[in-house]
Protein backbone atom coordinates (compact mmCIF):
# COMPACT_ATOMS: atom_id res chain seq x y z
CA UNK A 1 0.00 0.00 0.00
CA UNK A 2 1.18 3.19 -0.78
CA UNK A 3 1.59 6.30 2.01
CA UNK A 4 -0.90 8.61 2.05
CA UNK A 5 1.00 12.03 2.49
CA UNK A 6 -0.40 15.12 3.56
CA UNK A 7 0.88 18.04 1.65
CA UNK A 8 -0.91 21.96 2.06
CA UNK A 9 -4.19 20.58 2.80
CA UNK A 10 -4.33 17.30 0.38
CA UNK A 11 -4.08 13.78 1.37
CA UNK A 12 -1.89 12.11 -1.09
CA UNK A 13 -0.36 9.13 -2.43
CA UNK A 14 3.16 9.12 -1.73
CA UNK A 15 3.99 9.47 -5.38
CA UNK A 16 2.30 12.72 -5.66
CA UNK A 17 3.43 14.42 -2.61
CA UNK A 18 5.32 17.18 -4.07
CA UNK A 19 6.64 20.34 -3.30
CA UNK A 20 7.86 22.90 -5.96
CA UNK A 21 11.35 23.29 -6.55
CA UNK A 22 11.09 26.78 -5.80
CA UNK A 23 9.96 25.79 -2.24
CA UNK A 24 12.49 27.23 -0.27
CA UNK A 25 12.35 24.78 1.99
CA UNK A 26 14.43 23.04 -0.74
CA UNK A 27 16.32 25.79 -1.68
CA UNK A 28 17.77 27.55 1.22
CA UNK A 29 16.88 24.78 3.96
CA UNK A 30 14.53 27.41 5.16
CA UNK A 31 12.16 25.29 7.10
CA UNK A 32 11.29 23.43 10.64
CA UNK A 33 10.59 20.38 11.74
CA UNK A 34 9.03 17.73 14.21
CA UNK A 35 8.76 14.32 14.60
CA UNK A 36 6.23 12.22 17.04
CA UNK A 37 6.27 8.60 17.80
CA UNK A 38 3.11 6.75 17.51
CA UNK A 39 2.59 3.56 20.03
CA UNK A 40 -0.72 1.59 19.80
CA UNK A 41 -2.16 4.35 17.21
CA UNK A 42 -1.82 7.45 19.83
CA UNK A 43 0.60 10.20 19.52
CA UNK A 44 3.05 10.10 22.05
CA UNK A 45 3.67 14.03 23.67
CA UNK A 46 1.77 16.00 20.64
CA UNK A 47 1.47 19.01 22.70
CA UNK A 48 5.04 19.45 23.32
CA UNK A 49 6.12 18.93 20.38
CA UNK A 50 3.20 21.45 19.13
CA UNK A 51 4.78 23.78 21.13
CA UNK A 52 8.49 23.71 20.24
CA UNK A 53 7.44 24.27 17.10
CA UNK A 54 5.67 27.48 17.40
CA UNK A 55 8.50 28.34 18.80
CA UNK A 56 11.25 27.42 16.02
CA UNK A 57 8.28 29.39 13.43
CA UNK A 58 8.48 32.35 15.94
CA UNK A 59 12.63 32.00 16.05
CA UNK A 60 12.67 32.44 12.56
CA UNK A 61 9.97 35.19 12.00
CA UNK A 62 7.84 32.70 9.94
CA UNK A 63 4.23 32.30 9.68
CA UNK A 64 2.24 29.64 11.10
CA UNK A 65 -0.01 28.11 8.73
CA UNK A 66 -1.85 25.80 10.75
CA UNK A 67 -3.49 25.77 14.10
CA UNK A 68 -2.43 23.42 16.73
CA UNK A 69 -6.26 21.78 16.73
CA UNK A 70 -5.58 21.69 13.26
CA UNK A 71 -2.21 19.72 12.90
CA UNK A 72 -3.83 17.32 16.10
CA UNK A 73 -6.75 16.61 13.26
CA UNK A 74 -4.35 16.24 10.68
CA UNK A 75 -2.20 13.66 12.46
CA UNK A 76 -5.07 11.28 13.34
CA UNK A 77 -6.28 11.30 9.51
CA UNK A 78 -2.28 10.03 8.88
CA UNK A 79 -2.56 7.77 11.87
CA UNK A 80 -5.98 5.81 10.14
CA UNK A 81 -5.66 6.51 6.78
CA UNK A 82 -2.76 4.74 6.89
CA UNK A 83 -3.18 2.03 9.76
CA UNK A 84 -0.31 3.17 11.71
CA UNK A 85 -0.31 1.69 15.02
CA UNK A 86 3.86 1.89 15.98
CA UNK A 87 5.66 4.25 14.15
CA UNK A 88 6.31 8.11 13.64
CA UNK A 89 4.51 10.74 12.03
CA UNK A 90 7.16 13.57 10.35
CA UNK A 91 6.09 17.15 10.07
CA UNK A 92 7.87 19.94 8.30
CA UNK A 93 6.73 23.57 7.56
CA UNK A 94 9.00 25.47 5.09
CA UNK A 95 8.62 29.30 4.08
CA UNK A 96 7.00 28.21 1.04
CA UNK A 97 7.91 29.14 -2.59
CA UNK A 98 8.02 32.49 -3.54
CA UNK A 99 8.90 32.06 -7.18
CA UNK A 100 12.15 33.72 -7.75
CA UNK A 101 14.92 32.37 -5.60
CA UNK A 102 16.38 35.33 -2.97
CA UNK A 103 18.35 34.56 0.32
CA UNK A 104 15.61 37.58 1.38
CA UNK A 105 12.84 36.21 3.14
CA UNK A 106 9.48 37.13 0.65
CA UNK A 107 6.90 38.60 1.65
CA UNK A 108 3.66 37.52 4.27
CA UNK A 109 1.39 36.91 1.06
CA UNK A 110 3.46 33.92 0.24
CA UNK A 111 2.21 31.22 2.27
CA UNK A 112 4.38 28.31 4.39
CA UNK A 113 4.38 24.65 2.43
CA UNK A 114 3.10 22.04 5.39
CA UNK A 115 4.15 18.18 5.06
CA UNK A 116 3.29 15.49 7.06
CA UNK A 117 3.88 11.99 6.59
CA UNK A 118 4.01 8.60 8.57
CA UNK A 119 7.12 5.69 9.06
CA UNK A 120 6.59 2.58 10.19
CA UNK A 121 9.06 1.79 12.92
CA UNK A 122 9.61 -1.20 15.73
CA UNK A 123 9.80 1.50 18.88
CA UNK A 124 8.89 -0.45 21.58
CA UNK A 125 10.82 -3.17 20.43
CA UNK A 126 13.88 -2.03 19.17
CA UNK A 127 17.24 -4.42 19.66
CA UNK A 128 19.50 -2.17 21.20
CA UNK A 129 17.72 -1.64 24.11
CA UNK A 130 19.09 -4.97 25.19
CA UNK A 131 22.55 -4.38 23.61
CA UNK A 132 22.91 -0.58 24.58
CA UNK A 133 24.27 1.62 21.54
CA UNK A 134 28.09 2.40 20.78
CA UNK A 135 28.71 5.77 19.81
CA UNK A 136 31.96 7.38 19.21
CA UNK A 137 32.57 11.27 19.42
CA UNK A 138 32.99 14.00 16.28
CA UNK A 139 33.19 17.53 16.92
CA UNK A 140 30.46 19.44 15.99
CA UNK A 141 30.50 21.72 12.56
CA UNK A 142 27.10 22.67 13.12
CA UNK A 143 25.92 26.12 12.93
CA UNK A 144 25.25 27.90 16.36
CA UNK A 145 21.55 28.29 16.28
CA UNK A 146 20.38 24.39 17.25
CA UNK A 147 17.81 25.27 19.71
CA UNK A 148 15.54 25.78 16.27
CA UNK A 149 14.59 22.64 14.60
CA UNK A 150 15.32 23.59 11.36
CA UNK A 151 16.09 20.95 7.88
CA UNK A 152 20.35 22.06 8.06
CA UNK A 153 20.54 18.60 8.63
CA UNK A 154 23.88 17.69 6.42
CA UNK A 155 25.97 17.46 9.29
CA UNK A 156 23.99 15.38 11.49
CA UNK A 157 23.78 13.10 8.32
CA UNK A 158 27.62 13.21 8.20
CA UNK A 159 28.16 12.40 11.52
CA UNK A 160 26.33 8.77 11.75
CA UNK A 161 27.96 7.98 8.38
CA UNK A 162 31.31 8.58 10.36
CA UNK A 163 29.45 6.69 13.04
CA UNK A 164 28.53 3.49 10.26
CA UNK A 165 31.96 3.93 9.10
CA UNK A 166 33.45 3.16 12.77
CA UNK A 167 31.08 0.05 12.97
CA UNK A 168 29.33 1.93 15.60
CA UNK A 169 25.77 3.08 15.97
CA UNK A 170 25.69 7.06 16.71
CA UNK A 171 28.03 9.84 17.28
CA UNK A 172 28.19 12.69 19.86
CA UNK A 173 29.25 15.55 18.89
CA UNK A 174 31.53 17.99 20.57
CA UNK A 175 32.38 21.70 20.78
CA UNK A 176 34.89 23.29 22.89
CA UNK A 177 36.11 19.67 24.91
CA UNK A 178 32.04 19.58 25.64
CA UNK A 179 29.79 16.87 24.82
CA UNK A 180 26.87 18.94 23.12
CA UNK A 181 24.43 16.16 21.78
CA UNK A 182 23.83 12.93 19.59
CA UNK A 183 23.31 13.10 16.11
CA UNK A 184 19.47 13.28 16.57
CA UNK A 185 19.34 12.81 20.42
CA UNK A 186 20.07 14.55 23.51
CA UNK A 187 23.19 13.01 25.18
CA UNK A 188 23.30 11.64 29.32
CA UNK A 189 25.64 10.10 31.61
CA UNK A 190 25.10 8.50 34.96
CA UNK A 191 28.32 9.04 37.52
CA UNK A 192 27.89 7.86 41.18
CA UNK A 193 24.01 7.67 41.25
CA UNK A 194 24.06 11.32 39.44
CA UNK A 195 22.59 12.20 36.13
CA UNK A 196 24.60 14.26 34.24
CA UNK A 197 23.33 16.57 30.76
CA UNK A 198 24.00 19.56 28.67
CA UNK A 199 22.37 22.56 29.86
CA UNK A 200 19.66 24.26 27.22
CA UNK A 201 21.00 27.08 25.27
CA UNK A 202 21.70 27.06 21.46
CA UNK A 203 24.26 24.76 21.93
CA UNK A 204 21.77 22.15 21.84
CA UNK A 205 18.17 21.03 20.84
CA UNK A 206 15.50 21.66 23.88
CA UNK A 207 14.55 18.19 23.43
CA UNK A 208 10.93 17.53 24.35
CA UNK A 209 11.47 14.09 25.79
CA UNK A 210 14.71 14.97 27.46
CA UNK A 211 12.46 17.71 29.23
CA UNK A 212 9.73 14.77 30.13
CA UNK A 213 12.29 12.10 31.35
CA UNK A 214 14.30 15.02 33.68
CA UNK A 215 10.87 15.78 34.85
CA UNK A 216 10.21 11.90 35.93
CA UNK A 217 13.52 11.26 37.26
CA UNK A 218 13.54 14.19 39.66
CA UNK A 219 9.21 12.87 40.27
CA UNK A 220 11.75 9.94 41.05
CA UNK A 221 14.10 11.13 43.48
CA UNK A 222 16.89 10.99 41.56
CA UNK A 223 20.01 13.41 41.36
CA UNK A 224 20.22 15.27 38.03
CA UNK A 225 23.29 17.97 37.02
CA UNK A 226 22.36 20.08 33.91
CA UNK A 227 25.69 20.95 32.65
CA UNK A 228 28.49 20.73 29.96
CA UNK A 229 30.61 17.36 30.67
CA UNK A 230 33.82 16.21 28.63
CA UNK A 231 33.83 13.13 26.53
CA UNK A 232 36.55 11.84 29.33
CA UNK A 233 33.83 12.18 31.69
CA UNK A 234 31.54 10.20 29.70
CA UNK A 235 34.32 7.63 28.96
CA UNK A 236 34.57 7.13 33.15
CA UNK A 237 30.87 7.28 33.64
CA UNK A 238 28.85 4.37 34.80
CA UNK A 239 26.87 4.38 32.42
CA UNK A 240 25.25 6.57 29.32
CA UNK A 241 22.28 6.81 27.56
CA UNK A 242 20.53 9.45 24.96
CA UNK A 243 16.84 10.59 24.46
CA UNK A 244 14.74 11.25 21.29
CA UNK A 245 10.81 11.26 20.39
CA UNK A 246 11.80 8.04 18.78
CA UNK A 247 14.38 6.31 20.44
CA UNK A 248 12.62 7.30 24.00
CA UNK A 249 15.38 6.29 26.13
CA UNK A 250 18.29 4.50 24.96
CA UNK A 251 21.32 2.96 26.97
CA UNK A 252 24.58 3.78 25.45
CA UNK A 253 27.27 1.20 26.31
CA UNK A 254 30.67 2.45 24.56
CA UNK A 255 32.36 5.72 23.78
CA UNK A 256 35.49 5.73 21.37
CA UNK A 257 35.86 2.22 22.17
CA UNK A 258 36.08 2.51 26.06
CA UNK A 259 33.35 0.38 27.78
CA UNK A 260 30.77 2.09 30.35
CA UNK A 261 30.89 0.37 33.98
CA UNK A 262 30.37 -3.47 33.09
CA UNK A 263 29.73 -3.08 29.68
CA UNK A 264 26.04 -3.62 29.84
CA UNK A 265 22.69 -1.09 29.85
CA UNK A 266 22.90 0.79 32.95
CA UNK A 267 20.09 0.73 35.26
CA UNK A 268 19.30 4.35 35.09
CA UNK A 269 18.36 4.35 31.72
CA UNK A 270 16.12 0.84 31.94
CA UNK A 271 14.01 2.33 34.88
CA UNK A 272 13.86 6.07 32.99
CA UNK A 273 13.10 4.07 29.86
CA UNK A 274 10.13 2.52 31.69
CA UNK A 275 8.82 5.43 33.63
CA UNK A 276 8.59 7.38 30.21
CA UNK A 277 6.28 4.85 27.91
CA UNK A 278 4.60 4.58 31.31
CA UNK A 279 3.65 7.61 31.97
CA UNK A 280 3.47 9.41 28.14
CA UNK A 281 1.19 6.32 26.76
CA UNK A 282 -1.24 7.39 29.78
CA UNK A 283 -1.10 10.95 27.90
CA UNK A 284 -1.04 10.09 24.51
CA UNK A 285 -3.90 11.47 22.28
CA UNK B 1 6.13 33.38 -20.26
CA UNK B 2 6.22 30.35 -17.75
CA UNK B 3 9.49 29.45 -17.10
CA UNK B 4 11.35 26.39 -18.58
CA UNK B 5 12.72 24.24 -16.02
CA UNK B 6 14.89 20.99 -15.66
CA UNK B 7 14.18 18.17 -13.27
CA UNK B 8 16.14 15.18 -14.01
CA UNK B 9 16.23 14.99 -17.20
CA UNK B 10 12.56 16.73 -18.42
CA UNK B 11 11.96 20.06 -19.73
CA UNK B 12 9.01 21.18 -17.21
CA UNK B 13 6.70 24.44 -17.28
CA UNK B 14 7.64 25.70 -13.65
CA UNK B 15 3.90 24.99 -12.42
CA UNK B 16 4.86 21.28 -12.87
CA UNK B 17 8.76 21.92 -11.56
CA UNK B 18 8.54 19.48 -8.75
CA UNK B 19 10.29 17.22 -6.50
CA UNK B 20 8.84 14.64 -3.79
CA UNK B 21 8.62 15.85 -0.13
CA UNK B 22 10.81 12.73 0.38
CA UNK B 23 13.72 13.98 -1.65
CA UNK B 24 16.81 14.80 0.81
CA UNK B 25 17.23 18.23 0.10
CA UNK B 26 14.33 19.29 1.27
CA UNK B 27 14.04 17.05 4.07
CA UNK B 28 18.12 17.08 5.46
CA UNK B 29 19.57 20.31 3.19
CA UNK B 30 21.59 17.23 1.56
CA UNK B 31 22.24 18.91 -1.55
CA UNK B 32 24.57 21.43 -3.52
CA UNK B 33 24.19 23.79 -5.71
CA UNK B 34 26.19 26.43 -8.41
CA UNK B 35 24.99 29.52 -9.92
CA UNK B 36 26.15 31.13 -13.16
CA UNK B 37 25.68 34.21 -15.03
CA UNK B 38 24.49 34.97 -18.44
CA UNK B 39 25.22 37.82 -20.13
CA UNK B 40 24.40 38.14 -23.79
CA UNK B 41 22.70 35.03 -23.77
CA UNK B 42 25.98 33.18 -22.95
CA UNK B 43 27.51 31.63 -19.78
CA UNK B 44 30.24 33.22 -17.71
CA UNK B 45 33.01 30.96 -15.72
CA UNK B 46 31.06 28.13 -16.77
CA UNK B 47 34.04 25.59 -16.70
CA UNK B 48 35.05 26.99 -12.54
CA UNK B 49 31.50 26.13 -11.72
CA UNK B 50 31.03 23.17 -13.01
CA UNK B 51 34.54 21.89 -11.25
CA UNK B 52 33.57 23.28 -8.26
CA UNK B 53 30.31 21.24 -8.18
CA UNK B 54 32.51 18.64 -9.03
CA UNK B 55 34.20 19.12 -6.03
CA UNK B 56 31.24 19.38 -3.37
CA UNK B 57 29.66 16.16 -4.60
CA UNK B 58 33.41 14.67 -3.41
CA UNK B 59 33.21 15.94 0.04
CA UNK B 60 29.97 15.02 0.65
CA UNK B 61 30.66 11.59 -0.85
CA UNK B 62 27.71 12.48 -3.13
CA UNK B 63 27.01 10.68 -7.02
CA UNK B 64 27.72 12.73 -9.90
CA UNK B 65 24.53 12.37 -11.97
CA UNK B 66 25.48 14.34 -14.68
CA UNK B 67 28.62 14.93 -16.74
CA UNK B 68 30.07 18.21 -17.72
CA UNK B 69 29.03 17.90 -21.08
CA UNK B 70 25.27 17.05 -20.68
CA UNK B 71 25.67 19.87 -18.11
CA UNK B 72 26.75 22.47 -20.01
CA UNK B 73 23.93 21.33 -23.04
CA UNK B 74 21.34 21.51 -20.40
CA UNK B 75 22.44 25.21 -19.71
CA UNK B 76 22.23 26.19 -23.25
CA UNK B 77 18.63 24.71 -23.59
CA UNK B 78 17.31 26.89 -20.88
CA UNK B 79 19.18 29.88 -22.31
CA UNK B 80 17.34 28.83 -25.71
CA UNK B 81 14.07 27.90 -23.96
CA UNK B 82 14.01 30.51 -21.77
CA UNK B 83 14.88 33.21 -24.59
CA UNK B 84 17.84 34.39 -21.86
CA UNK B 85 19.59 36.99 -22.09
CA UNK B 86 20.69 38.50 -18.98
CA UNK B 87 20.61 36.57 -15.46
CA UNK B 88 21.07 33.87 -14.07
CA UNK B 89 20.96 29.77 -14.17
CA UNK B 90 20.60 28.14 -11.06
CA UNK B 91 21.71 24.22 -10.32
CA UNK B 92 20.78 22.15 -7.44
CA UNK B 93 22.15 18.69 -7.07
CA UNK B 94 20.60 16.67 -4.03
CA UNK B 95 21.35 13.00 -2.70
CA UNK B 96 17.25 12.01 -4.07
CA UNK B 97 14.60 10.40 -2.62
CA UNK B 98 15.11 7.12 -0.86
CA UNK B 99 11.88 7.00 0.46
CA UNK B 100 12.29 6.62 4.56
CA UNK B 101 13.25 9.30 5.89
CA UNK B 102 16.62 8.09 7.50
CA UNK B 103 19.78 10.64 8.77
CA UNK B 104 22.36 7.66 7.33
CA UNK B 105 23.21 8.37 2.96
CA UNK B 106 20.97 6.10 0.75
CA UNK B 107 22.41 3.48 -0.74
CA UNK B 108 23.91 4.13 -4.48
CA UNK B 109 21.11 2.99 -6.35
CA UNK B 110 19.35 6.04 -4.85
CA UNK B 111 19.51 8.60 -8.11
CA UNK B 112 20.46 12.41 -7.15
CA UNK B 113 18.15 15.00 -8.14
CA UNK B 114 19.25 17.84 -10.81
CA UNK B 115 16.94 20.49 -10.67
CA UNK B 116 18.70 23.96 -13.08
CA UNK B 117 16.22 27.20 -13.52
CA UNK B 118 16.71 30.52 -14.98
CA UNK B 119 16.35 34.13 -13.42
CA UNK B 120 16.03 37.51 -15.12
CA UNK B 121 18.28 39.80 -13.26
CA UNK B 122 19.65 43.56 -15.18
CA UNK B 123 23.44 42.06 -13.83
CA UNK B 124 25.53 44.44 -15.89
CA UNK B 125 23.87 47.90 -14.70
CA UNK B 126 22.72 46.69 -11.43
CA UNK B 127 22.32 50.52 -9.89
CA UNK B 128 24.34 49.15 -7.31
CA UNK B 129 27.49 49.89 -9.00
CA UNK B 130 27.28 53.58 -9.06
CA UNK B 131 26.28 54.05 -5.82
CA UNK B 132 28.11 51.56 -3.90
CA UNK B 133 26.73 48.92 -1.16
CA UNK B 134 26.21 49.53 2.78
CA UNK B 135 26.93 46.58 5.23
CA UNK B 136 26.38 45.88 8.33
CA UNK B 137 28.96 42.68 10.37
CA UNK B 138 26.63 39.94 11.94
CA UNK B 139 28.02 37.28 13.89
CA UNK B 140 28.69 34.13 11.80
CA UNK B 141 26.82 31.49 12.57
CA UNK B 142 27.27 28.99 10.04
CA UNK B 143 28.11 25.62 9.81
CA UNK B 144 32.23 25.08 9.96
CA UNK B 145 32.12 23.41 5.78
CA UNK B 146 31.61 26.86 4.50
CA UNK B 147 33.97 25.53 1.46
CA UNK B 148 30.95 23.11 0.21
CA UNK B 149 28.65 24.68 -1.64
CA UNK B 150 26.00 23.14 -0.07
CA UNK B 151 21.96 24.57 0.09
CA UNK B 152 22.12 25.30 3.94
CA UNK B 153 21.70 28.63 3.69
CA UNK B 154 19.66 29.23 6.51
CA UNK B 155 21.87 31.92 8.30
CA UNK B 156 23.01 33.79 5.30
CA UNK B 157 19.21 34.26 4.69
CA UNK B 158 19.03 36.05 8.25
CA UNK B 159 21.76 38.15 7.94
CA UNK B 160 20.05 39.64 4.48
CA UNK B 161 17.09 40.35 6.65
CA UNK B 162 19.70 41.63 9.52
CA UNK B 163 20.87 43.92 6.61
CA UNK B 164 17.29 45.05 5.54
CA UNK B 165 16.35 46.14 9.17
CA UNK B 166 19.14 47.79 9.23
CA UNK B 167 18.66 49.86 6.07
CA UNK B 168 21.45 48.75 4.62
CA UNK B 169 22.51 46.19 1.61
CA UNK B 170 24.10 43.27 2.88
CA UNK B 171 26.31 41.70 5.98
CA UNK B 172 29.29 41.05 6.36
CA UNK B 173 29.85 37.93 8.47
CA UNK B 174 32.61 37.66 11.41
CA UNK B 175 34.15 34.95 13.23
CA UNK B 176 36.52 35.17 15.77
CA UNK B 177 36.87 38.86 15.33
CA UNK B 178 37.76 38.34 11.89
CA UNK B 179 35.44 38.52 8.36
CA UNK B 180 34.63 35.98 6.82
CA UNK B 181 32.86 36.72 3.58
CA UNK B 182 29.79 38.49 2.42
CA UNK B 183 25.86 36.68 3.12
CA UNK B 184 26.61 35.43 -0.45
CA UNK B 185 29.91 36.81 -2.15
CA UNK B 186 33.53 37.06 -0.53
CA UNK B 187 34.32 40.26 0.90
CA UNK B 188 37.52 42.08 0.00
CA UNK B 189 38.99 45.38 1.74
CA UNK B 190 41.95 47.93 0.02
CA UNK B 191 44.53 49.94 1.79
CA UNK B 192 47.08 51.81 0.09
CA UNK B 193 46.64 50.43 -2.69
CA UNK B 194 47.04 46.32 -1.49
CA UNK B 195 43.92 44.20 -1.84
CA UNK B 196 43.00 42.37 1.37
CA UNK B 197 40.97 39.43 1.20
CA UNK B 198 40.51 36.22 3.35
CA UNK B 199 42.98 33.18 2.74
CA UNK B 200 40.80 29.69 1.55
CA UNK B 201 39.47 27.44 4.15
CA UNK B 202 37.21 25.41 5.28
CA UNK B 203 36.05 28.88 6.94
CA UNK B 204 34.48 30.68 3.26
CA UNK B 205 33.57 29.46 -0.42
CA UNK B 206 35.89 29.44 -2.42
CA UNK B 207 34.52 31.95 -5.09
CA UNK B 208 35.24 31.14 -8.54
CA UNK B 209 34.50 35.21 -9.32
CA UNK B 210 37.09 35.28 -6.27
CA UNK B 211 39.51 33.22 -7.97
CA UNK B 212 39.59 34.80 -11.75
CA UNK B 213 38.93 38.32 -9.70
CA UNK B 214 42.54 37.89 -8.29
CA UNK B 215 44.26 36.14 -11.21
CA UNK B 216 43.35 39.54 -13.02
CA UNK B 217 44.41 41.74 -10.31
CA UNK B 218 47.56 39.90 -10.21
CA UNK B 219 47.90 40.52 -14.08
CA UNK B 220 47.70 43.67 -13.49
CA UNK B 221 50.73 44.20 -11.29
CA UNK B 222 47.82 44.82 -8.19
CA UNK B 223 49.43 44.07 -4.46
CA UNK B 224 47.35 40.94 -3.12
CA UNK B 225 47.14 40.05 0.60
CA UNK B 226 44.92 37.11 1.53
CA UNK B 227 44.64 36.32 5.14
CA UNK B 228 41.73 37.45 7.76
CA UNK B 229 41.02 40.77 8.40
CA UNK B 230 39.33 42.36 11.27
CA UNK B 231 36.03 44.97 11.05
CA UNK B 232 38.15 47.45 12.04
CA UNK B 233 40.83 47.14 9.62
CA UNK B 234 37.28 47.13 7.32
CA UNK B 235 36.74 50.56 8.41
CA UNK B 236 40.11 51.97 8.10
CA UNK B 237 40.27 51.16 4.57
CA UNK B 238 40.41 53.35 1.76
CA UNK B 239 37.72 51.10 -0.19
CA UNK B 240 36.31 47.66 -0.13
CA UNK B 241 34.10 45.61 -2.30
CA UNK B 242 32.60 41.87 -2.69
CA UNK B 243 32.68 39.59 -5.87
CA UNK B 244 30.36 36.60 -6.74
CA UNK B 245 28.84 34.98 -9.54
CA UNK B 246 26.20 37.27 -10.01
CA UNK B 247 27.30 40.95 -8.65
CA UNK B 248 30.86 40.13 -10.41
CA UNK B 249 33.05 42.84 -8.77
CA UNK B 250 30.39 45.50 -6.59
CA UNK B 251 31.62 48.30 -4.81
CA UNK B 252 31.41 48.70 -1.10
CA UNK B 253 30.91 52.26 0.45
CA UNK B 254 29.72 51.99 4.20
CA UNK B 255 30.56 48.99 6.70
CA UNK B 256 28.32 49.81 9.74
CA UNK B 257 27.82 53.18 9.57
CA UNK B 258 31.12 53.93 8.64
CA UNK B 259 32.11 55.56 5.07
CA UNK B 260 35.32 54.08 3.48
CA UNK B 261 37.26 56.76 2.23
CA UNK B 262 35.61 59.80 0.27
CA UNK B 263 32.80 57.15 0.44
CA UNK B 264 31.95 56.58 -3.00
CA UNK B 265 32.92 53.13 -5.05
CA UNK B 266 36.65 52.58 -4.99
CA UNK B 267 38.95 52.65 -8.30
CA UNK B 268 39.86 49.24 -7.36
CA UNK B 269 36.42 47.73 -7.50
CA UNK B 270 36.04 49.70 -10.60
CA UNK B 271 39.19 48.67 -12.57
CA UNK B 272 38.65 45.22 -11.45
CA UNK B 273 34.84 44.87 -12.53
CA UNK B 274 35.88 46.42 -16.16
CA UNK B 275 38.77 43.76 -15.97
CA UNK B 276 36.65 40.80 -14.72
CA UNK B 277 33.45 42.17 -17.53
CA UNK B 278 35.48 42.19 -20.41
CA UNK B 279 37.88 38.84 -19.93
CA UNK B 280 34.69 36.71 -19.00
CA UNK B 281 32.81 37.81 -22.17
CA UNK B 282 35.71 36.76 -23.93
CA UNK B 283 35.65 33.04 -22.80
CA UNK B 284 32.21 32.96 -22.08
CA UNK B 285 30.04 29.74 -23.57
Amino acid sequence: MSRIVYVNGDYLPEEEAKVSVFDRGFLFADAVYEVTSILDGKIIAFDGHAKRLKRSLGELQMQNPITTEDLLEVHHQLVKRNELTEGMIYLQISRGNPGDRDFAFPSEDVTPTVVLFTQTANLLNNPKVATGMKVISVEDQRWARRDIKTTQLLFPSMAKMMAKAAGVDDAWMVEDGHVTEGSSNNAYIVKDGKIITRNLGHEILHGITRAAVLAYAEAAQMQIEERPFTIDEAKNADEAFITSASTFVMPVVEIDGVALGDGKPGKSAARLREIYLDESMKQAL
